[in-house]
Order: C-alpha cells, then sequence, then structure tokens
C-alpha cells in the first residue's frame, strides 16, 4: 500500500494541466447493466446494427483491396470514403466539398478534440450552446478552454445572446476561437435552429471573425419537419467546419467520424493527427458498405426512431405530473425534460436507478453553474417495449420527489 | 484569390500554439511512387498482410458479437482483446499484467500522443534517444516538449549519458517528464539495448522519479540474438508505461495498439482519450483473429524479415564503398548507415529518388541538428527483388556524390 502511495504522488507531480483535474471516470459506461430500462446515452437501436451487412462488405472490401486496407493510410484518410462521402454530402446535406475538404477522424468526439487541440491554449476563449453535449463540455475543460455559453432557446442558439457576447468578448479584447453548435435536433434539447436563426449565426462568425464548429452527427434522422441547409452551406468565406458521423447511421462501433471544411484548415488538422491514417480497415469496410446500404439503413432507422419518439411523447403526456415539460424534437435521440425548480435531477436519477430507469442528469450538459432541473431522455438505444413502462417508473420518481419537496 | 487570402490570415490568428508552427505535409506518404523501390517507410510486408484471415475473424466476430462490435465501447477497449493481449505479454515478453493495467489506442502514434498530452505541458522537458522514430520527434514538437537527446551506441541508450542529462536537469530544478526509448532493433538505428544497460535505465528513473515511456513496437520480430526483458518486467515501482502494436505483426490499417502501465495512470489516460472507444469494430476483430493466427504469422514475418535484413546487408558490403558503415539489427525494419562528413542525405535523398530508390535522410530521427550524414534504410517493405538492385543504385549514387565532393 505503501507503494501505490509513492507511485500516485510521484504519478502526481507528473501530470500535466489536462490531467491534472479529470473526472474519476471514463464519460460513457457502454456495459449497460442488464435489468435496466436506458434512457441515458445516445447509443444507436442495437437490433438495427447491420452486422451481416458488414461482415459482407468486409469480406468484399479485403478480397480486393487486402493489402491496402491492412496497410498505413493517408493522413486525410481512406480517398475511397471520402469520395463516398464527398457525393453524399453533396447530395443530401447540400455541401460544395471536394476531397481536399474532407478528413477522417475516430468519431466525433476525436472530430472535436482535434479541432480543440488545432484552435485553442489553454485560458483561450470558446463559444457554446448552453445545454450542449455533454462531451463537448469534457473536451473544453481537457484543454483549458473557458466556455462562453450562448442559451438554446426554441429556435435554437439565440443569436441575440451570441450578438452579445461576441461584442462583450471584442470590447475585452477577447478573441473566441470557435462556436460550437448543433443545429439539429440539438443533444441535449431536441431543438433545431431555424434557418433564419442559422443565416444571423454565420454572418456574426463572419464579422467576428472567428470559426463555426457544426456538429451535424444527427443530420440524416430527421423524422419531422423540413431539411434546413447546414451552417456551412450558407458560408461562403471558409468559416465553417462541419462535423459528421458514422456512429448513428451505421455502427458506433466503426469510429468513423469527418470533418468538413477549407482545405488548408483541413491539411493543418491531418498533419497534427499522426495516428498513421484514421481506422484504414474500417474506412474500407465502409467504403464498401455505404453505396449499396446506407440509404436504405437510414431509412430503416428513420421510422424506428420516429415510432420511439412518437411512444416516449405519449407516455410523457400520460405520465408525468402537471409542471414539468418537455420538448418535441423533429429527429434524433433526444427529449429535454424541464422539471420544477425543487427537483435535482441528480437526486432524481440516483432514485430512478434503484427502480430500474437510467437518464441523463441535465446539468452535465452545462458549462455554467445550471439545469439542476433538467435531464436528458434518449430513446435510441431502450426498445419500444420497455419505453411506457420506463417513462411511467420515472414519472412515479417524479411524483414521490414532489410530494416530499411540497411537504417541506 | 484576395478570399483564400483573407481566409489563410484570419485561420492564422485563430490557430493555437500547437497549429500554428506544423510543417506543411503530413508525415507519412502511404501512396509510394509505383516504380520507385522504397527504402523509405516502416511499412509492413505487403504480401504478408493476412486479408483472408481478417475477412474470416470478421464474418465470425461479426456473426457472435455484432451488436457490441458496432456499437460505442469502453474507455479502455474492448475487454475480450484486452484479455488476449495480457495472456500473450505475460506469457512471449514476461510482462505481469491485468485488465486494468491496460488501454488500447489508435496505434502507437496515437498512444505517444497520449501519454504526452497527459504528462507534458508546453515547455516541459522529456528524454529521447537520439536518433529517435521521426513520428516522435514530431509528436514532441506538436506539444511544445522541449526534447533532451541522449546518443544511442551500439549498447542502445547511453546509460552514462543519461545520468548525467538527469543530473543537471535535478541541478537546474527541471524535473524530465519521461523518458522515451525503444529498446529492441531502435527505430531508426536498429541497435538493441543491452540487459545491464536496461537495469541502469529503470533505476535512474526510479531514482529521478519519471516515467518511461517504452515504445517496444517490434519486440516479436526477433530474428537474432537472444529474447531481453522489456524495462516494464525490470521495474517494480510503476515507472514504465508499455508500448504495443498490432501495426508490424498483423496490419498496420488495424490501427490498434495499446498501453501497460500501473492502473491509475491507465485509468487517467482512458479518461482523457474520450474518443467512444479505441476501434470497436477493429478490436472485436483482431481479438477473433489473435488466438488462432498471431503465433504463426510471427512466425512466418521473422522468416520474411530475417531473409530481407541478410539481402540487405549482403548488398550493402557488396556496393557501398569504403566510409561507409551500418549497423545489422537482431530483428525488426531497420539498418542505419552512416556516410562519410561531406555526404548530405537530404541531398542524397532526392538524388537517389530520381534514380528510383526512396530512402529516409537521418537528420529528420534527430531532435537537435546532427545527422546529416546518415540515412535510415528499411527492408520491409521492398520486396526480396528489390533489395540488392536498390542497394546498388544507392551506393552509385553515394559513390557519385563523394567523388564530387572530393573534386571539390
Amino acid at each position: 500500500m505503501a507503494q501505490v502511495a509513492e507511485r500516485s504522488s510521484r504519478l502526481q507531480s507528473l501530470l500535466s494541466k489536462r490531467a491534472a483535474e479529470l473526472p474519476s471516470k471514463p464519460r460513457l459506461d457502454a456495459t449497460q447493466a442488464a435489468n435496466q430500462i436506458s434512457f441515458t446515452y445516445g447509443f444507436p437501436d442495437p437490433a438495427s446494427l447491420p452486422a451481416d451487412q458488414v461482415a459482407e462488405a468486409t469480406v468484399r472490401a479485403l478480397k480486393d483491396r487486402g493489402h491496402e486496407a491492412l496497410q498505413y493510410g493517408d493522413a486525410k484518410g481512406y480517398s475511397g470514403l471520402i469520395d463516398e462521402l464527398t457525393k453524399k454530402l453533396n447530395r443530401d446535406q447540400g455541401l460544395e466539398a471536394g476531397r481536399d475538404n474532407v478528413l477522417l477522424t475516430a468519431g466525433g468526439s476525436q472530430a472535436l478534440a482535434l479541432v480543440l487541440d488545432a484552435l485553442v491554449d489553454w485560458g483561450d476563449t470558446v463559444i457554446t450552446e448552453e445545454p450542449t453535449w455533454m462531451g463537448a463540455v469534457r473536451a473544453f475543460k481537457n484543454v483549458g478552454a473557458q466556455p462562453v455559453a450562448v442559451p438554446v432557446d426554441d429556435e435554437g442558439m439565440n443569436a441575440d445572446a451570441l450578438e452579445r457576447e461576441l461584442k462583450r468578448l471584442k470590447a475585452e479584447g477577447i478573441q473566441p476561437k470557435l462556436i460550437y453548435i448543433i443545429v439539429n435536433f440539438q443533444n441535449p434539447s431536441g431543438v433545431t435552429t431555424s434557418l433564419e436563426r442559422r443565416k444571423r449565426i454565420v454572418a456574426l462568425a463572419q464579422e467576428y471573425g472567428t470559426m463555426i464548429l457544426e456538429d451535424d452527427a444527427y443530420y440524416d434522422l430527421r423524422y419531422g419537419g423540413n431539411f434546413l441547409p447546414p451552417l456551412y452551406a450558407l458560408d461562403d468565406s471558409g468559416s465553417v467546419l462541419y462535423l459528421g458521423t458514422f456512429s448513428k447511421i451505421m455502427g458506433a462501433g466503426m469510429r468513423i467520424g469527418w470533418l468538413v471544411g477549407p482545405p488548408e484548415l483541413i491539411m493543418k488538422l491531418a498533419i497534427l493527427k499522426i495516428d498513421g491514417g484514421t481506422n484504414v480497415f474500417g474506412a474500407h469496410v465502409a467504403a464498401e458498405w455505404m453505396p449499396e446500404h446506407l440509404d436504405a439503413h437510414i431509412e430503416k432507422l428513420r421510422v424506428i426512431y420516429h415510432r420511439r419518439r412518437d411512444l416516449m411523447i405519449d407516455a410523457l403526456a400520460r405520465h408525468m405530473p402537471d409542471g414539468v415539460t418537455w420538448t418535441t424534437p423533429d429527429g434524433g435521440f433526444f427529449i429535454w425534460v424541464t422539471l420544477p425548480d425543487s427537483i435535482d435531477t441528480e437526486h432524481l436519477a440516483a432514485q430512478a436507478k434503484e427502480s430500474g430507469v437510467a437518464i441523463l442528469p441535465g446539468a452535465q450538459c452545462f458549462v455554467s453553474d445550471q439545469g439542476k432541473n433538467t435531464m436528458r431522455l434518449s430513446y435510441s438505444y431502450a426498445n419500444d417495449d420497455q419505453i411506457e413502462p420506463g417513462i411511467k417508473i420515472l414519472a412515479d420518481v417524479v411524483k414521490g420527489d414532489l410530494l416530499e419537496t411540497a411537504g417541506k
């Protein structure tokens, strides 16, 4: 024991600022308790993961290009996959992008970490929606970024608030390095940014000379409302980096995402990454799978998640007591629930877990000290039959808490 | 054009220190010219990459565990692969390591980058062999590490020089964050660190309270001399992080490496990594491939690289003029060539390329301004028939250069 203590103390003296103040456990806990109904994570529906198709695609890819798929790859990623992606992004997302505009990454999380490494020195300012993806909250901390929060309302990031913050920072001589934003079915709020807001946000980034990092992990999973152009498509000044991923539309285990942006920045990111090529084997498999299966798979997923959203919205309406409100997303995985102020969702989450339901306390999605009465519910991972019973259990816990606090 | 210039200038003002001083192109250029004989990179032999076996393993893995292989994974990596690895590392490398000691990474390069992120703040000191792996030279620059070079001689890192530097740094109040070392068939020198040196280096790290990062990418590819214990196996104080990879013994395209070390540091690295699990799909495939095929594949590779080493050593002896010396590695991929002082291998590389042979100028493996008359020759990628002709061409260029400089 003495040795372990000595080892820990020496280690502590060697750690960087990045490592010195880490939380005590990893962000994701992929091992879900078997008897739990999990509304916690944005994990794709397990039953629809296309295992057989991926197996077939692997056999073909290794037969045709085995020596390439098992060798070191280009810094920017396998060009065959990049070509398939640019075709798809041009057609569906309306992005004008060629090979030089794209970098493959190990999922969206590496893409964000890499962009932060390229733009942020310890103490630099970044602008983010609030609430936002909890992984981004963690990633900002990792690199010592000072996040400035702009609230999300029912039209997305509040553009007036964004302009105020940009003005204030400029007056203080602070150059924000980027604006991190999720415009479609935002994680965690489920809100979609309106077209007018999108235009204003792009114009503000241009005016104030900062970059936008547009995280669009859920674009294709729309099952309500109309498709809106990404910020990248509304910008003609190279001010937007667009982030996508296969995690939600093929399989999160592929760990393949992409950044689309101005060629000179994409090249810098590729050089900074030094990793012998992003997941070369997986990229060859994805490139083989994509032309034949992606569109049909997305269609299938839209039906599944649409149904689950409706099941969860119905269950919330049926079971939740007065004073509880929630968003109705046009796509994606998440419903954002706001509870009466008296309820602390960290506490609620612990109680719900004992009753067999897991949720994400909303405070984890805030960079400020707020959101204690909010929670994120994901309907992507639990199966159809679990949603109504899970929400009923959760509502019972909420009702119990409200009774308790009313009695105080 | 004006717009591009404006974009570039704005981008420049947003870059971090890490990104501001990058080289102009990526380190690896995976696209080898078809008509070139390449002795440049440590790429595994293309013809021996086990494409059929990996295809079969993928089909099995996706049949048995498809929903797991295509889903987000544990922060530390797929436990099934970690269990296979610890068995192998215990048996072959003599490492005492359990599940808590291992983190999967996207190859050895991500492992190095991650360790640097966890230990190095901008301006911190690291100790490295010189020459060393050019990827490490680049990775040190990325994070603003100040490298202190310790020379490699024919017994490995010079332990007296290491002790001198550690003493000097201590006297100056500087805590070096780590010692980066490759003890087997070092990249680029081909030298293996003697057992006595290994023991002294471990003792010095313990005495001066620093970590060793032991990069052992080539351990299994020994075809001369006796296996020696890794530094990790000689240490009982948690002072060593051991780095391994599938890049040379399965396929570089898998992009799977691992770090072995004290559990508290492994956990910190896992938390810092935030990437949704390292290449979950690839890890499941590797775990399926490994038990049946790894040992036989390593045996096959030893025969191939042994033969190629001998072909290259013979060709060097036959063709190189007096005044040129080289190392004879007991394993791995690399021969280190020292030329007369009058020769600059950057210049030589350009000439050789015109004659159809590619080499790595040695200066890229130095953190100081040295090594201009050295080069690294890799015999892993060129096929048997190319080695003798390639060396003859190279020797002719050297002879020409020597004549030219003698005439001056």
